[in-house]
């Protein structure tokens, strides 16, 4: 496999960066995750515009031609892995680059970013997708800046390990008293055939696939509010579910171990994944 | 200069790790920033203690004898760079390591952790320890496990940021009305001749200087209360100042813009200043 580092495509095997990188130092930089559908980045300009959101909310500055650049730097990446067919990831990381010596503030003179564009195989989850899944409960530890999609995941796969060492596939985070996202997912709700989420705020991302659920239940007329989902009202739901790149649309149908709408994905969800897939591969029953 | 890194001395413009080393990805890591005086590394059993909290914390496995064999590395390395005179700050940190592909979860198998040291000349901040600093006040946006000593800086090194755009030197930052810490210090205040500081909790790092402060309090004689200072009894305050390992005791005299303490340092901080610098340096009047 190659990878996309600062200008250059380079065996994946020979990708290294300088130890005074701030991405490595201090976690200072953004990334996205895409969906890639036969070398189509999907969702592309919604992954590129929030990716514009994070550097600013960081103010990294990135040359235009860089950013301009990004788009036909991840197709030819994809090509380079002879991934213009079947499914793939593309994982891209700008970080404030490498500086030294060591301080809090940003590096004066500014210095060169960091580029880093890699491709994975993929297979979506199929099976989880049709049995749902399981969560545990956890709190929400994060900061109050979690609209911006940064690389200090700590929380995240600290929440995500623990479910697992739990024997359960992932976590509902809650944060005073509200359900806010899952560790690498939004959480959708829904009651008497309304979609409840969390609303857009600085404690949780703003998911690509989360708005189009949005867009996906206009189109099938199911009302949605952006209105948080109390945890004490969790077992009220008729269902629940997450969305999100590599996840996409998941029935929960267990929480800390208890039934969640009678364990099984009910009839919202089953419109919302139908609806997603025809959307994510362009036919109706892919 | 050189560093260390994985169990070699190589020059730091060498020094790389693999862009999948998950301190880059995921900021999936922790840090100590050692004082170093003519080669005596200050509070270096304190350091080393909390880094394996730290690392228990995020359950990154290190090898007994790689952590025993730190104390002999960071020596070697002053003494290659030739800082067995003079001061000196070591800093060292340790990921859970490269690992590929990029999952939240940790490794399976586990992964070698990435243990990097690096050393730097350092000058201590007379001219503001004398004079004293300024500050603003900032919302504490970190996250709730802020006494584990992470890579994941962000709020940190965007809230030092902001002081400095603001034209002040840093910031004391506020958490549901109570005075943390600054993004890169321990806070104490003092009124009618005792010292108020945040408890032990997650929400600070329980800094090796401010430890120090509460034993150089004891032999002075000055009490202390481990009560969060409210902000709206930040200018009641008789005294504030700033504990740190390259902050040292750093008096604040100024606060968005308004003074503290009539704008000079008390006389309590001058007080655990000279009795710091003689701990510190072995000295009574370095």
């Amino acid at each position: 496999m190659q990878v996309y580092l600062n200008g250059k495509f380079i065996p994946d095997s020979e990708a290294t960066i300088p130890v005074t990188d701030r991405g490595f130092i201090f976690g200072d930089g953004v990334y996205e995750v895409i969906r890639v559908i036969d070398g189509r980045l999907f969702r592309e300009k919604e992954h590129l515009d929030r990716l514009k959101e994070g550097l600013a909310g960081l103010q990294i500055n990135v040359k235009p031609d860089q950013l301009q650049s990004l788009s036909k730097n991840m197709h030819d990446l994809l090509d380079r892995n002879s991934l213009l067919k079947g499914e793939a990831t593309l994982y891209l990381q700008i970080t404030r680059g490498a500086a030294s010596p060591r301080t809090h503030t940003f590096p004066e003179p500014e210095v060169e970013p960091t580029i880093f564009l890699s491709t994975t195989p993929f297979i979506p989850h199929r099976d989880l997708h049709e049995s749902g899944t399981d969560a545990i409960t956890l709190p929400d530890l994060r900061w109050a800046r979690c609209h911006l999609k940064t690389v200090n995941l700590l929380p995240n796969i600290l929440a995500r390990q623990q479910a697992v060492d739990a024997g359960v596939d992932s976590a509902v985070m809650i944060r005073d008293g509200m359900i806010t996202e899952s560790p690498n997912a939004n959480i959708f709700g829904v009651r008497q055939g309304i979609l409840y989420t969390y609303p857009d705020s600085p404690y949780i991302l703003s998911g690509i696939t989360r708005q189009l659920v949005f867009e996906l239940a206009e189109e099938l007329s199911i009302p949605v509010k952006t209105i948080p989902i109390l945890e004490k009202d969790l077992f009220d739901l008729d269902e629940l579910f997450f969305s999100g790149t590599t996840t996409d649309i998941q029935p929960v149908v267990e929480i800390d171990g208890k039934q969640l709408g009678g364990g099984k994905p009910g009839d919202i969800v089953r419109r919302i994944q139908k609806a997603f897939r025809q959307e994510l591969y362009g036919v109706s029953d892919a």
